[in-house]
């Protein structure tokens, strides 16, 4: 199911750190913009400067995946994102669930970038009688009973969690049992998954905290 | 206004690294969580575990900052609870505004986690009529073009952008006028500010991004 077919010359080694990762998303999202405002080629001074990084940490970034640039050309703005989007996985669509239909998680339904990268919400799962049985931005809301059926019957691949804190690691464990093969987790909580299964923690607080963190010690941004 | 006062013995240098504050933020959550259980000390080779990390790194992280174990004791949790948040600059109160009040808005207006790390959401702005004037979570919605009058009249230190993209930068260069110290955008574009004023970017695809290549590529989880 979550097989990726790779490019003979694309073998990633395991250890990309994530924060090169991070950055092929921010380069992603800057060369899209590109796009739209009808560039056709950027350089990585360019690229760079768009984001506060320098060039050689743009070139640097992309060279743990391949050579993308041309001479005399720089980087294809449109080529640039295919490759980029080829290495994150995000060139296939991907089937994902929500569970936990409550403020945040209402608002992540409404949120229109998933589906522009490539993230299909196919199913949404709660507790509350109230909320089960609606549609919410097209997207179905069962009880939370049916997820094993449901995530199976569907081969749904990835899932995010938004409920609170004290029933994420339940939750959890009813994504993994169900042959889900990544988990985003908002729950202001550290879940324990199998190796096997991706996870990446979003706590807002955190995100807060790190910036007091900068304010706090007057660290100049980024 | 955002002047850290700091113990003589607490000076970080300038460089540490982001992903260490990151890690601190961890930290805390889970001594929290073990106050709330009623533990009173921990090792850390307990405390790592419990995030998947090892002890030696735990000691790694806070030995930037100082030392804060006991010989045969560990750390005891209230007292490093205490003193990561005094490093974090979350020791006292942050006023905090949050611009856009749409959808992800008001799911951030109703989290509870925010006020219980310190960070008070004193005022937010919109410029839809539909929803200034109103009150949601006790929080004031004011129309923006109030934003430089009140956000001066409140001293407000943070602010969160929660407006479409194309907007995000007019907001952000407002709330600099307005003499804020940081920020956190949510909105899904790079923001250019003042080397002064700290930042932070929350976008929710490219975390699904990440989550997206740590599977395609089957790299374990963290």
């Amino acid at each position: 199911m979550t097989t990726a077919k790779r490019k003979p010359d694309l073998h990633p080694p395991r250890e990309v750190p994530s924060v090169v990762v991070s950055r092929l998303s921010l380069y992603l999202r800057e060369l899209q913009h590109l796009v739209r405002d009808g560039r056709v080629t950027v350089s990585s001074s360019q690229l760079g400067k768009m984001l506060g990084f320098t060039d050689a940490q743009v070139r640097k970034d992309l060279a743990y995946f391949g050579h993308f640039g041309h001479p005399g050309v720089g980087y294809r703005c449109h080529e640039l994102i295919a490759e980029i989007r080829h290495i994150l996985g995000t060139d296939r669509q991907w089937t994902v669930t929500m569970v936990g239909v409550g403020n945040m998680g209402r608002a992540l339904l409404r949120y229109k970038g998933f589906a522009a990268q490539g993230f299909r919400i196919v199913a949404a799962f709660d507790i509350d009688p109230r909320v089960t049985g609606s549609t919410i931005e097209g997207v179905p809301v069962y009880s939370q009973d049916r997820l094993p059926e449901i995530v199976r019957q569907q081969r749904i691949q990835l899932g995010m969690i938004t409920v609170p804190a004290t029933e994420a690691q339940q939750v959890a464990d009813a994504l993994v049992a169900a042959g889900i093969s990544g988990i985003v987790n908002f729950a202001p909580v550290t879940l324990s998954l199998p190796e096997e299964v991706a996870l990446v923690g979003v706590d807002l607080t955190t995100e807060l905290e790190q910036l007091a963190f900068s304010v706090a010690n007057r660290i100049p941004p980024r």
